[in-house]
């Protein structure tokens, strides 16, 4: 084999460990995640597993990783065209809408890092500290299209681009419930009614 | 022993298990709350454990009912005697921001019930069953009281409650994560100046 099959292939195997870890992961937890469980499902050995990523926390923190990356892709790259201001934040939110409700074709038991924050939120280590990374990077992301929004006239002057976040948030935690736990098809319109009522360009202001 | 002394014995050591269960299932989850740690906690056998509750399910189930009863303790019972409409809708939502803040004294790894829906919601069984039963026990209480704070006129007229239920329960599945993973000593302010918002008696109207 030349290197760089064999270098090709090697990415390839790491691919296909990532995303059935991604299913798995959603479904036990990141704990859930083990090496035993991988390889049987992938017809991998152990070790076999263990050559790609070393520890079990490197292969957590690879695939809390991966699933970022279908995030953005579900979330981030159907709105990113829209123009700048409250068309983009709702795209976003909309984009969101549907990754909340088709994500079980990539996520079997739901959002991964809904999952992961509650499962590490009370202990220490890696896995906490990128989990808790990528929350704030996705509120940063919302509060700068909220200030956006709120530069371009679409959000009232004073707006507090926090606050709108800290609701948007609680908005799709309870969706994620809703659909997750409770099985409530009417979750996705109580959002967008939610949504309409958080981001109307005559709400009252959201004092900072 | 008098039988009385032993029923009564066997009462207390039956509290006692649930009490540590509860402790280590908030950090480590449900399916973390294994026989040996109790025993080992405890300084009893696995056996003196399963003796009280014969299986892990049964054991979960009593963690679950006992986690209840500090929830309604924490919750409810400092609002019930305060007058029905807002003013009792604000005195359960304002104990529910204490119940959060200051929960890590019963509950280490904070709300056991956000930990649990994420924990089963991919899952089946009576575990599941349970967490889906409490949390939609709780979303009935806050729709009536929010019914009788419309038929009082505290809110608008056409307000619907199961819409303002929705987006109450958003905003304390945010504030859980803004307290656990983000650690932002902000997160009880942004809570109030959302429920300020959502509970305005001139709100714009939550349609049906």
């Amino acid at each position: 084999m030349s290197p760089r099959k064999s270098a090709a292939e090697a990415r390839s195997t790491r691919r296909r460990i990532i995303d059935r870890g991604i299913a798995i992961a959603s479904v036990e937890g990141l704990e859930g995640l083990t090496i035993g469980r991988l390889a049987t499902d992938l017809g991998m050995s152990k070790a076999g597993i263990l050559g790609h990523f070393g520890t079990k926390e490197t292969l957590q923190l690879a695939v809390l990783e991966g699933a970022s990356a279908v995030f953005v892709h579900s979330v981030w790259h159907p709105a990113e065209d829209a123009p700048p201001g409250l068309p983009r934040l709702r795209a976003l939110c909309e984009a969101w809408i549907g990754y909340l409700e088709h994500e079980r074709a990539v996520f079997p038991g739901g959002c991964l890092f809904t999952t992961a924050s509650v499962e590490f939120d009370a202990r220490g280590g890696r896995v906490r500290d990128a989990v808790a990374r990528l929350s704030r990077v996705w509120r940063r992301r919302l509060a700068a299209e909220v200030r956006q929004a709120v530069a371009a006239g679409d959000l009232p002057a004073g707006t507090d681009p926090e606050q709108v976040t800290y609701e948007l948030v609680g908005c799709y935690l309870a969706l994620n419930q809703e659909l997750q736990l409770l099985a409530d098809p009417e979750a996705p319109a109580r959002t967008r009614r939610a949504l309409d009522r958080l981001l109307a360009p005559d709400a009252p202001v959201h004092p900072r």
